[in-house]
């Protein structure tokens, strides 16, 4: 059955972006740092239109995401980074330009309904107003045999987590302290002490740690 | 040269106590399950004077600890649990009995003087109240050619890493969530983003991933 999984790149400290977020550095002060290990693979090179990159195991960790994901579902904050009206968003047309590099359907959590965006290359923004489960359901239905991922911020992955509705997590533990900003746990869970099961873990040349845990329900 | 290191059980979700840290349950709601690893271990129950235990992966980095560590430095909490002054400290002999897991000096950070607390095989308590640098000095005397461990509770390793007093950070990060309690990492640290140098991962069996980290400076 495919399954709910988030893939995120968190620093040792916990935090997955740095302080200060602005349009400018989406991800904070010290955020890119999390993201070095991918944006150097080849397959994300690939999937936002660039040539070369490594062919390393950070590669292939980014290639199992591409190829098993059929949806994602994002936060509005990820999406544009704003809030409120769509009309005084500054960002209403997201950061990626006209080849986003999802290349499939993409669920948007938002409070102000908006009709589909399309855009080249196979990924389609759909913004949904009516919660967490529904906009599951869209990317399930979307995505057929394949899993659907939560993306981005960590409010999003919060609320599926406290819903039990998250399969996997995957961290890609970046060898850095933040020292502040976005916690990725920063609520309480479900049941605690929650005890999870680690499926995986994947030691990068890079630094990184990727490791995997099915989550109990 | 000797190095200054921290080996600290985590949860997943940042964790290194429960909430509700009580004389009781030191270690607060679930913050038993972070130690289960080490509890089980044939070096870890040798320590604390008991027969049999795992002699697994887990059992090799505790031995590990128990070879390379000549003294200790540790928090008021992390000995007693208590604060004020130590005649009204309910737990002022400490957890550990007679014959504390030790068998080195351990120097303790305290802002209320006294004499050193001798116990069985080799424990010494020495009380420091002159700050974390001469604890570290003593330790280091202490230790000769051994490597210094800075114990327990988050506070004290945070002091010792602001300072860039801090060597090697050790965690065994446990297949939890607790969702509240104690975060290793929740204050400031110098230079942010401090990149760091993973120099091992050990997977072990158990579920608990061990990941060392050298402190840059």
């Amino acid at each position: 059955m495919p399954k709910l999984v988030v893939d995120i790149s968190m620093s040792l400290d916990g935090f997955v972006a740095g302080p200060n977020q602005t349009l400018e550095e989406p991800l904070g002060r010290g955020g890119n740092q999390l993201h070095e290990w991918a944006f150097a693979a080849q397959a994300w090179r690939e999937a936002h239109g660039l040539d070369g990159g490594e062919t390393n195991v950070d590669n292939e960790v980014v290639e199992e995401g591409v190829l098993r994901v059929g949806a994602t579902v994002m936060g509005r904050r990820m999406f544009s980074g704003g809030e409120g009206p769509w009309e005084s968003d500054p960002n209403a047309d997201a950061w990626w330009g006209d080849d986003p590099p999802f290349h499939h359907p993409v669920f948007v959590l938002t409070h102000h309904e908006r009709g589909p965006l399309h855009k080249e290359g196979g990924t389609t923004f759909t913004f949904v107003t009516d919660g967490i489960e529904s906009a599951l359901e869209q990317a399930r239905a979307a995505a057929g045999d394949d899993d659907v991922a939560v993306a981005g911020v960590a409010d999003v992955v919060q609320q599926y987590l406290r819903a039990g509705l998250l399969d996997e997590i995957q961290l890609h533990v970046a060898p850095v302290l933040l020292g502040d900003g976005v916690r990725l746990f920063h609520a309480p869970v479900p049941d605690p002490p929650h005890a999870l099961e680690r499926i995986r873990v994947i030691e990068s040349p890079t630094g990184v740690t990727h490791v995997k845990y099915r989550v109990g329900s």
